[in-house]
């Protein structure tokens, strides 16, 4: 079955996504066309997933869909930001039917939940299936890197650690059991804190999304906000499945470090803790102070004593 | 010499392009904020580049980095829409510092001559290079492919096949000479038609830039317009350096089916030809007519006696 990249694109990837009154001109000419909101800003991000490098080359076709529209998200939610529109580049080995019949689903589901339209993309041949979505959505309140001060508590939202471990099952091929589902199901299936990061726009002072590790992505928002923030692992958000699955410290390391957990670390106002924990909770995310943000840079590991350790690790590298 | 990401984004990618006042956060943060000027519609657009499929292994880093963002111009030049943002997805082997910086000193260029500034990007490690640029420019009345009605000219910007020819000069080693010079320079420096596709808006009733070559492409355009077209190859503009370098029936088959060429096919009422062309030429572009728009559906070749010829190609495929 040979179709063209014309015929992949009017089958698969048209009309992906839910309508939106701002799309003039969808799939199908030289460009979309959209008719931005009046008076309010965007914000816009792409990310890339290789496979055998952001997923297991061996990843369900729908995951993949899913995923790839997800880590999207999670840049959009660290803004704070209202998900519009999407475009999409797939490079493919070859065009399985089956495969891009799957890869369309996950997509498509992400974005009806978040209310994106699929407006544009390109589909090309090439030996390694590369997945590049971009996104735009609106950000009246965004919740830049630089904005944690002195004073600001540290927060998380969810758990870490999941999906680190989730990927050594999958790969591992330990996929049986309700623990490996969920942990895998976090690593498939990340979910983007949207809704959390608008609910808490007004209060926090800063946000990053946690996709290279806490330590690392924390470190980008200390170094941003010219502070250090302090980290205490002993406080870390642990999921029931990950404290069963692996020792204490073990699931410590990687919820310090491990990658693809795509929840959100926030700095806001000790003294709004509450208010934005009541929030949280009533939009069903749990919300967990993990450290502080004071005077200095880098990040700082302190103990249930007191003792401190400066850490220094920059997450995954891809050229190191 | 080992870089993170971070770095490579640091060094190579920060500041990439003309300072613009609608760009409020670049570079740096989870995403890029624009504050898109009230009440103008956006055209939106991306564009893969796959080495060894869409440009020659061996093709220098500048005019890799050059040619990303004039496949992705050309799209928006066939929507009449002026350039204003890029996002850059880079996937690599590894990163070569000489390499980027020639990759990052060609996409610059093009970036600054068309007043664009680079936002946003994501750099990721992979086995094949693989380049997706984003663009989006402001299109206030845009060329759609679905305008074209019978009683139109068809038209073309600058010559054919130069591009095509170019391709096999550069794969066969033969780069000596003015015309395999000029030839190549065509294919590794294409020349988006931005400007001409601003100046014909109001005459022409629909566009699609050249990328697949001229029958694909114009059989797009009819297409979509639920027109046919006719194509007079006799009346195909070519460069003298096509006319030098291949025989007549050769040159022409290269300029109605050879890629990579990024001209402008118009479609406009023949009784604006004058001015169409008057207003080309002030630019510096020939305007070229090379057939018409007739009832009917598909592409016609019309011989200089008037023999016709359904003609049934579409293009590059990638899947087939």
């Amino acid at each position: 079955m040979a179709l063209s990249e014309f015929e992949l694109i009017e089958r698969y990837f048209t009309g992906v996504g839910t309508g939106r009154d701002d799309v003039i001109l969808s799939v199908g000419d030289d460009t979309a066309l959209v008719a931005p909101h009046a008076g309010r800003h965007l914000a816009l991000s792409l990310d890339t997933l290789v496979a055998g490098v952001h997923f297991p080359v061996d990843a369900p076709a729908e995951t993949v869909g899913y995923k790839s529209l997800a880590v999207n998200l999670s840049d959009l939610a660290a803004m704070a930001a209202e998900p519009a529109w999407l475009l999409l580049a797939l490079t493919l080995p070859q065009a399985d039917p089956d495969w891009l019949e799957h890869f369309a689903g996950g997509l498509a589901t992400l974005a009806n939940e978040a209310g994106m339209a699929l407006v544009g993309g390109d589909i090309s041949r090439g030996q390694a299936l590369t997945v590049t979505v971009q996104v735009a959505g609106y950000s009246d309140r965004p919740l830049r890197r630089d904005g944690a001060r002195p004073g600001d508590g540290l927060y998380i939202s969810g758990t870490l650690g999941d999906a680190a471990l989730g990927l050594k099952l999958w790969q591992g091929g330990q996929r049986e059991g309700s623990d490996a589902c969920f942990l895998i199901e976090r690593l498939h299936h990340p979910n983007p804190r949207i809704t959390l990061a608008q609910a808490l726009a007004d209060l926090a002072n800063a946000a990053i999304d946690v996709s290279d590790g806490l330590l690392a992505d924390a470190g980008h928002l200390a170094n941003r906000s010219a502070v250090a923030v302090t980290i205490e692992p002993h406080r870390l958000p642990l999921s029931p499945a990950l404290r069963r699955s692996a020792p204490a410290t073990q699931a410590t390391i990687l919820a310090l470090t491990g990658g693809d957990d795509y929840e959100l670390c926030l700095s806001l106002p000790l003294e709004r803790e509450r208010e934005a924990q009541a929030r949280a909770e009533e939009i069903g995310v749990k919300l967990t102070r993990i450290g502080r943000v004071v005077e200095g840079n880098g990040v700082q590991l302190v103990s249930p004593t007191g003792e401190k350790t400066a850490y220094e690790y920059s997450g995954y590298k891809h050229f190191c």
